[in-house]
């Protein structure tokens, strides 16, 4: 997707550690109408895919992946990312985030994965995969489909499309980063 | 709106503590389709307006204030709660969780605020009134203009409506919340 690509030239800003900070329309301030377009994207890719339920992790994923469900008409659930007295009966799994520089726990109550769910996977970010991996075994504890997987920023650099694309995975990524470089505030995008 | 009266009624759950529990519909799993139309109740009473910005905090009012957005045709911003290395020049406050039973930071980076910005602030839950408060105390810091606040659940039994209606704000709750029954599991919504 081409704007996309622009908008990240034009509005991110690359922190050391391969940090892509894109605050300005997707994690931070969002820009609706943009992160729209995004949605129907993935919604042209997929809508013939019987999608059931979206799935996303809170909190930059939530935008993304409400405005898709509103194309495809169904559910959205966001995994939680810390246990609160209001979650029960959850299916969890433990992801690492580089950003934070620790695992945590993400969670999903059972009742809103149904068996033979056809998921979607929305998420801002792919790097290492390990926010889709945590998700995928939870889609498997509750024998879920997974249909696909919609991303906005892929780092290529990094091994998770990979890891995803080699298990037979359909990933949608809008932008792939095929390199970046702090000193030069220069992103090289993926042909 | 009746509708989120006879859906609170039907999928919520009063939990101990007069905690009202939706992650069915609004707080985990999320019905697009029916936060549409709540995003569309605000849209009609603030149309006219002149919002420039929707401004909500992480997690659980993004979903509702990134579909407002999309009708206004502006953008959101929504205040994360903990510092991380990608935010830098914040406004921040400090608001207290009682679900959660802390205190904690929101924090909006400055750039996203500009002086005279219209603000529409979106939320899921009003209660005490703490987390919109700390909102008014951040766009005070930027010299926004607060619009109103639109809330899809207000308890009318706690004072945050109070404090707030008192200041001579517009609050346009969804549904206002007279009284929960644990024990019962009843609801009463004020007429």
């Amino acid at each position: 997707m081409e704007k996309i690509e622009q908008e990240i030239k034009l509005r991110g800003k690359i922190l050391p550690g391969n940090v892509l900070k894109v605050n300005s329309f997707l994690n931070h301030q969002l820009d609706p109408l943009f992160l729209n377009e995004m949605a129907l994207e993935w919604y042209k890719v997929f809508k013939d895919k019987n999608v059931t339920k979206i799935v996303t992790i809170e909190a930059s994923g939530i935008a993304l992946a409400v405005l898709v469900g509103l194309l495809f008409k169904v559910d959205v659930v966001f995994a939680k990312k810390s246990s609160s007295f209001n979650l029960s009966n959850c299916y969890n799994s433990k992801i690492y985030s580089y950003t934070k520089g620790k695992y945590f726990d993400i969670l999903i109550e059972k009742e809103f994965l149904k068996e033979g769910d056809n998921v979607l996977i929305i998420d801002d970010f792919l790097a290492n995969g390990s926010a889709s991996l945590g998700l995928i075994d939870i889609l498997n504890q509750a024998s879920c489909n997974l249909v696909g997987i919609g991303i906005a920023i892929e780092k290529g650099f990094q091994e998770g499309g990979n890891i995803l694309r080699e298990k037979g995975i359909q990933v949608e990524s809008l932008a792939i980063i095929e390199s970046m470089d702090y000193d030069k505030q220069e992103i090289t995008f993926r042909k």
